[in-house]
């Protein structure tokens, strides 16, 4: 069921007003001032379709923390680094715990379930850190980031930044814990700096989408040209993203969404309709599991009306 | 990317013949005799397209024991019966345990992470026993699947029910742990003896694609006409086969083929590709994770090859 | 610090008197209806010296429900069965969980941590069946706790323990459980038989008091003068006694009262002062962890008065 | 069965002889070089009696990392410090799993099971701490240990403890992530810093066996004559030694040797016979429990045959 450019703007428009009076639900992270303070009745939502056509409502043009939505891109980024030696070092399956968890990593040598869980994104940042210095492999991955959207405005939050390394206990444990097996080749800190930096990257929706839609399109970017990564590293990313992309609450995204989509608690989610488009939303207010509760409600429904549901 | 059917029968024959050496790979599960003394030399694949066009190869016409396959079935049978009403009696997240975990089930007071690991599907069974005999519920679950295939021939192999019922100790516990939560409303062993029997009904890849096809067309039997399911209910199976089909493998089976999938013991896995296609392949030996070593290398092979990933 | 048996009349006078406004204290047992229609305002306490003098307070000579303190006297017999042969079988460690909990049987293969949670002492019921009838086992265990007691007016209640089984869903998972596992020798349903019967025995303080005095005499019963175990097996159970006797509060136990102990959700605690006395307390309500609450003062205040804790 | 002084000494000659041919059993920790390249044939042995008299047999003068028994001794002060207050930071009960395990935080909200688990004792460190300087609170435990067991010699090994902080990933772990549930109220690399030093004391059998005597004798050093705790306190401590002094071995410790007990991964132990003696051995090879394998081996059998076990 192709859809032509014209109805996904009007769809885009539905979705919008439907959510209306949703916007400002859930409640905002708030365990730093940074994020604590962002408004809560922000909402935007970019589609950018194969064709490279783009369509957006709202905030969309606002630039917010991408926080774990990061992680798709330094995913790819070390998959092209090192490959599939990637995954000796973490796992390809869904948790089935919260996205903080060290239970799983006691149960399993220090080896994380996957690279969306802070846990496996850590592992992939030390990867991408490789004996640099933080700042060296920092500029690379914001560069990226400039590439993929297109935009070279795309900045790091250090506030954001700051705030997270002052509180960051828990990826503290988990990159120590996975230290203590070896899986963390960095030193802990270093390592920990990239990490805390990716997550505070500031990008609005549209920047998002677009920087997401070679997932859509078979590697390529549409608007450049450039392959980013072959088809089938696309499909696996995508594949990654819909059995671990919302940590525990994949399951229900799969089945309510049925994009793959990776969520950030900054509020944002980036969904991926292969084929179709890339697509981002952004909305502060997080449901119970830590995901954008109008966000995940807005992709639904746009899921719904353009029958871009990969599930047929 | 439309696959003509021409070309199916093409990939499937390529497929046939790269997976001869690997016939035979893998451990034929072993733990009732019934099981244990079938050839590991079978390989059946059998392919039927959302046109109701039929393709198959090798032992394909062969009944064997579909075993946790069934639980697809069960599953869409009992949400006919009670909706979603069945959410707050089993969840719908991968349980990143072993299909025979109890851990999680003390962890979350009795609830099963999702219908296809054991717990889940005896919760299933139980739902759709509902204060009947078992008798009565199997003849309805034997009728969905005859009715589904459109083959009278179908049958439920009581050697194999018997065995299971005779060594299903770990299953037991579930269930009585379950029932001490009220999570079964049933007598135990008449709520096991409806899942026992599920479990042992024999049939072939070309039966079992025939009975997934409605989940390959939008909730539509192309055959028949009828509808199954509505277009939203064959999208979430869908969705919950790739995010739970393969217990703790289903994030490597989403990585790997790209195609919701459920597998069974019997060394049988129902693949399905939306709007596409509904796939059976059948090849007795099992990998670590206990999902058939050669049909799972078979789907990923004929994925690539047909290009229906669902991943782009 | 040697105490003549004049002051421990008076000692338990004192407890007595000081346990009055904790009396009805903690919440009794309800999960069958004839330990939740038990009057909460019982308590009675019994001291039984080395020497074999009784001194007894309140309702001590009342019959209750013995519950989880049996398993003390059936490891005994089971000890004595098939000696040191039963560490194969069941591990002697605290499990640092709940007395029904089915997580440590997964982790470490159907090996109970101990004898005296639930996984445990249905395993030592198992070896006291051995290939008999229950009715015999059962026959045997109650002619144990007459001649230690040498009162032939224990009995087993028969409405109690249909009840147990009627309701015992988690023990019945616990004993399927282990079975897949070999861990069970005996159908289940028979080594469960045992088990509920023996968890259905009634005694007064007085006589439970009396039973376990040879486990504070070096293993001989100091009336009868026969000896029961060696004085290292006697050491061995109040060593278990101590580090495993009440569930995950055990430590807690030790800490507050300083004496091995083996509690019953009927409310009792049997408790050994080595080389001193068998002490046996009854007051039906319970703590959060499941012990009787002011049974568990009363031994506090009572090792506190005698000097009994065997921490000095 | 009060035991002369002359037999203590006799007895200590016979196990020093029965254990000659378990001398060098075990494997000697090697996780830093400093405890690596100790002579595993080393053996020492110290009794200390409540009246003060002194017997050693072996290397019993020579200093050796006492490691985890430090724990007993930091958990006075803690007491001392802020009384029952700090059993809302940590637990008493035993944990169930091994000495560095996260699993148990995560689950029990960033409390200890007890003191005596590493994490446990880095809370009992941060209590210590208080704000103050390392540097000062070290020179408080230090100086408690030399007034314990009246020698200045008494030193702390700054090479080993400058090793456990290179290697400490577990550690810091586990103090990161007490910190996340505020569990932890000083800089954590302060608190890390406290805790790495008090487990690289150097002490002698001889010095250790003094230091405890205070647990043996009601609270009160015999040599001084000074309290040290109250009976009460002294009798709690004992209580935790023995439910969860050797980690998930703590069991078996009660049950072969029946003494609270303390061990350290240097291959110490020390074990209080509450009215009787302390008692201190040290063989640095260690069991699968990561405890001094012929130095259990040697109370086990000083227990019987001096007839001390707490049990009778």
């Amino acid at each position: 069921m192709p859809i032509a450019s014209q109805p996904v703007q009007d769809i885009l428009h539905e979705v919008y007003h439907e959510m209306q009076p949703h916007i400002g639900e859930g409640k905002v992270a708030d365990y730093i001032p940074a994020l604590a303070r962002i408004d809560p009745k922000k909402f935007g939502m970019a589609v950018v379709t194969a064709e490279g056509e783009v369509f957006t409502v709202g905030d969309a043009a606002e630039p917010f923390s991408i926080q774990s939505v990061s992680k798709v891109f330094t995913l790819t980024l070390a998959l092209g680094r090192i490959g599939a030696g990637l995954w000796s070092r973490v796992g390809r399956e869904p948790s089935g715990t919260a996205f903080n968890s060290i239970v799983q990593l006691e149960h399993e040598h220090g080896i994380p379930r996957n690279p969306f869980i802070n846990a496996g994104a850590i592992v992939v940042a030390d990867v991408l850190l490789a004996g640099h210095q933080p700042r060296e492999t920092l500029g690379e991955i914001l560069q990226f980031f400039r590439y993929l959207s297109g935009d070279d405005s795309v900045y790091i939050d250090e506030d954001v930044a700051r705030s997270e390394q002052a509180t960051g206990f828990r990826n503290a444990a988990l990159a120590n814990y996975m230290s203590a097996f070896g899986n963390i080749h960095n030193p802990v800190e270093k390592t920990l700096g990239v990490y805390y930096h990716q997550c505070s990257l500031a990008m609005s929706c549209e920047q998002l989408a677009k920087a997401g839609l070679f997932l859509a399109n078979g590697g390529r970017n549409p608007v450049s040209g450039l392959t980013v990564v072959t088809r089938e590293r696309a499909r696996r990313i995508n594949a990654l993203m819909i059995t671990c992309g919302h940590y525990d609450a994949s399951g229900d995204f799969a089945f309510r969404v049925g994009l793959p989509g990776k969520s950030g608690v900054g509020g944002g989610i980036l969904a991926i309709a292969p084929g179709k488009a890339s697509i981002a939303v952004w909305s502060p207010g997080l449901n119970a599991n830590g995901n954008s509760a109008t966000g995940t409600r807005a992709l639904e429904l746009f899921a719904k009306k353009s029958g871009w549901s990969v599930f047929g």
